[in-house]
């Protein structure tokens, strides 16, 4: 029977020398809390100390990352629990063993390297996944799930999680985190913050976009019929947000551009779009205005923003009537950064008070548009590789591409930007040994010395978020 | 005299370990078939048994990959033999003294590696290229090309070459492929399929398109003066191609986009090109339109499409005017693959009939769109580096680029693109030693077991191909 | 007290057998002459023999690379001395330990190990910068700069500079270039050649542009109230370089793109152009009219043209308005080179006589373009990694994307682009390191004997920059 095993080494490089320069940058920052400033745990996990429930629940249904590939070899995405509320046990079974069978179609990936350190790091597996393996690590992880001792708040001891974002609709009364903040014994050791993201209450193109304004009314008192008010009721939920712990605000784009209209146009185009009748390019301009004056807020409520374009959703129309949004089809496309930024950096770029973290999901604007970015405007944040290139080697691609130039003081630290709870150690983990990996190098080439390296590493680790999120 | 050599440990890493490592996974790979499943070797040489003729005949004239270089080094393409039918044994001399002349012209490039594997694995030459050289060479590539045991069909059972697919026209009548099938004892350890190539009568706005679609008429006795008689004669060769052996259908594209007029529109644009009067903007959709359908047909007869994006042919109208295609003038630009397959991938993305290779020259779509989309769509295979990029550092760019996020399981496998039959083992050789370079990188960093890196590599060689081209 | 130190074997990687490789090839090219062909070093300084002044003025001050890193982390420019005549040596002692304060900001960057290069290997500086050690660093290179044999003209022979180029306006005298000439005991073994850099009189939309066409008549004596007159003004200004030593031209541009209107549309648009009436579309058509006919004047006088597109000047627009052009806030955009030279390269792209070197500052068009284009056209080099990508991985990128489909032949050699003197030796040593690390890998992996790498070194550092600029 194949072992499934878990190198102490894993990732530090094959030449003795580097690999040794690489533990010893890593020794120092292994140990070190957790800081997870942005994420899509759901807080009533934790609040609510909600049992994991079986394998299959914690592990595939959820990630789309694992789905995806799956369904690319053949698997319905019903097969592994997307959609459904009737899974028995003999079903989760079958999703799992699924996944075992497939076990080589992850060979060089990302949720291989996630998935093999929870299995032998936290669940204690050691047979590698196969039809024939299946049943056995799921009764393992079955167990690992049933004893109290590894519900959320133990696991937040146990992960070392300091702080830890969850990512919510502006609109939530965020009762979840005032039980923790209440909760005094657990609060005095971690954080829970909410993060406010007002995505649908921008776009007055979606079909629920009303909707939404209407809610964000309801919940102010605010009449939210002009585009004052309406800016007045989400400056009012985002003080509510921040007086319930939030550092930052998220933001899912389509491009970067931000501008405003000129007041009378905006209001004009906010009275449009609520009345239903607003034209695409219009909602566009409106959007982009809307947009800029989130930014606006950010200098004036020291909310730290985080902006992530460039993501063609549900690219599957099939998939997404079906299975609905976040399913694993949608997909990357080129972004602009130089241009459509202009005016919103022109305007705020430099205020003390701003802090903007740019992701991409094309590398190729990492050297071309951010680094440089960032190695000139004061609120410009290197973030750092998400989503389908959170991964080692892309990684190391990224730390390649934006350090020559700006150095490591503008890269945002690790954000891990998951729902998958129990991988978040791996994944803070994995971005330790590659600053170990990518900091050794620097050294094997004698561009570092090695306490400066180490000295690097722990500011990755601490400082940089510490600064980016002003925790 | 400077020694040219060939080592056996070529392209490996240089630290012990990952060598070592490297050279167990190669060997299991090393000794098995070669399956060339998209290729442009003239079927002729193979049915006919022709001889090579000369050295410069066989490597130099007719490989653009090299004249290129040394047409930018300033040599005149006619001194190659391009596009000449009057080269004697003087001419091919002196054209082959130019390509060793300029032999350090080539360092570090593919052509080098390839013609370095040939000269001396294949023709034992043990000399390198040099003004002083060249004459003794050129004697001792011509007495290998003037032995018997290398023509074509005994270098067939010497390379193992088990499957190479030819590219062919239409309306060809695959009269070598015919004779070839009809060979008992050859074609019971060798398979020659012609590839259905039918850029030329799907590109309205070509000059000679109508010249195509009435030869088509011809070929088929359909009468193809509207689109559903075209649409027929189309789907009739595919048949008859089909029962030839075919696997697949080659595309080499302006871009990606592909998408259906209403029948009515279609058929009336199909009437203006007919006519000879078809708008540039008519002629982009009705290409569009008529690429879709060559989908629909491949989910209905199941031959794999390869679809080869992003190359300006022709760049200098003057080396084209002089020498016409593929002399070494066409040139690479960005292509977009997310939105511009959406429509097709929509309507037929998941069929299960259906396989679509995508190649590109784009370097930045790779992480960024087509591992994504492979990655969920069930058709969607990712085509390995083609061309400009078929070399040994951008082939594990690429790699590197699109396992992490699309693991193994969504690569074509080995595809050598090429009409220089004698090369055929050198860029098969080249990519094995690659897939054992990534390999080894990844056990050595302890992502993968050194079994998993061996059976996986076996499986780029073998099973991927079968799978994407049904064999 | 950390020190600070420059290892002999830096930059080269670790594994000692490839290391052992490199440190051959560069023990070959190390001694080797300076040549620098394009770079922005004033003529007055050599001329003059001037003073550095004082550190800061040698440093910081001019070195928008570090300032822009140090602005990002909260400096104001005029802290740095930036726009400012003022600065008094308390002044200047503040903001050198600005930046001693903030070395560690630099770590990983290019601006690091080029000052630490000359720090340690220039000035004989031993300890780490840091806020304690700013001052008696500051002393230590004061006490170098005070040095008379630390002037310009000394250090042209300490640093081996055999040939430099300065970039100048066309209407410039060249009275520096004409004094430095004169002497003839610097001049038996030092060239200083004038770069003739007519952007602003080729961008008609310029605020400034009537103004310098009127200049330009003034200077030559003929009438610029042409095209004709325009033309033949700047033609008399290029042979007037020429005469002076000038072996190139060079153009930072917006776009690649250039095209011959008809003459009477030509001269249509220069007249209102000259009218101050052009609008914007028309003065991009003259603008690359403009071009073109540079392109076509280079045939004719044999300058070779360095092309630098691709940065978006003055990114910020309240940082230009308080402190000028170029400090600090130029960032980089995507680029199309293939479509946009396909007019000049047709027209020119063959000729003996022409020598185009493109850069960009994209990484993207390596192998997708620029490459492929270098590969067929005699006249296009590949100029080497410019500005933010003039870094050591950065360079290595560049070197693997570009080689494999080109190789060696069609690369500028070292370009520095800088006028930070006294770091021209640092880069130009770090090319030949990384040219070494380069070729050691390549050997390391059987793709070239050692023999043939270290030849092919000298021929970077010699050879290339020799036929690109026709030295």
């Amino acid at each position: 029977m194949a072992q499934l095993s878990m190198h102490d080494d894993r990732l530090f490089p094959a030449d003795d020398k580097v690999r040794g320069i690489a533990r010893r940058i890593y020794a120092e920052t292994r140990d070190l809390p957790i800081i997870s400033p942005h994420g899509h745990v759901p807080p009533a996990w934790i609040a609510d100390n909600l049992s994991f429930e079986n394998p299959t629940k914690l592990l595939l249904t959820p990630d789309h990352y694992i789905n995806r590939v799956l369904h690319a070899n053949g698997a319905e995405l019903s097969e592994l629990g997307v959609g459904r509320e009737d899974m028995d046990e003999a079903d989760n079974r079958r999703a799992f063993r699924l996944l075992c069978e497939h076990w080589s179609d992850f060979n060089g990936t990302a949720m291989r390297y996630w998935l093999t350190d929870q299995l032998v790091g936290l669940f204690g597996v050691t047979q590698r996944p196969s039809a024939e393996t299946a049943d056995a690590i799921y009764d393992t992880i079955q167990a690992w799930i049933d004893d109290e001792t590894h519900r959320p708040r133990a696991l937040m001891d146990q992960f070392r999680i300091e702080f830890i974002a969850t990512t919510d609709d502006p609109c939530d009364d965020l009762h979840d985190h005032e039980k923790l903040a209440a909760d005094a014994a657990f609060s005095a050791t971690h954080r829970v913050a909410p993060t406010f993201r007002p995505d649908k209450y921008l776009e007055p193109d979606r079909a629920d976009w009303n909707e939404r304004a209407d809610r964000l009314a309801q919940v102010t008192g605010i009449d939210t019929g002009t585009l004052a008010g309406f800016t007045a009721a989400l400056e009012s939920r985002r003080a509510y947000f921040k007086q319930h712990g939030a550092v930052s605000t998220d933001h899912g784009l389509t491009d970067l551009e931000a501008g405003y209209l000129d007041a009378q146009e905006a209001e004009r185009l906010f009275g449009k779009a609520r009345g239903g009748g607003i034209a695409p390019e219009e909602a566009t301009a409106l959007r982009r205005h809307l947009l800029m004056d989130q930014v606006r807020m950010a200098t004036e409520d020291g909310l730290t923003m985080t902006l992530h374009p460039g993501a063609l959703r549900d690219h599957d129309r099939a998939t997404f009537e079906k299975y609905g949004q976040d399913v694993g089809c949608d997909i990357p496309y080129a972004i602009e950064v130089t241009r459509s930024t202009r005016e919103m950096l022109n305007a705020f770029g430099n205020h003390p008070n701003l802090n903007l973290v740019i992701f991409t999901l094309d590398e190729d604007v990492y050297s071309r548009e951010i680094a440089p970015l960032a190695g000139f405007y004061r609120s410009v944040y290197i973030g750092v590789p998400w989503w389908f290139i959170d991964a080692p080697e892309s990684i190391l691609r990224f730390k390649q591409a934006i350090t020559e130039m700006g150095g490591f003081s503008r890269v945002s630290g690790m954000i891990d930007d998951t729902r998958a709870f129990c991988s978040i150690p791996a994944r803070h983990d994995m971005m330790r040994r590659l600053d170990a990996v990518h900091l050794a190098g620097l050294v094997a080439v004698h561009r570092l010395d090695e306490d400066e390296a180490i000295e690097q590493a722990g500011k990755l680790v601490v400082d940089n978020p510490k600064k980016v999120f002003k925790l």
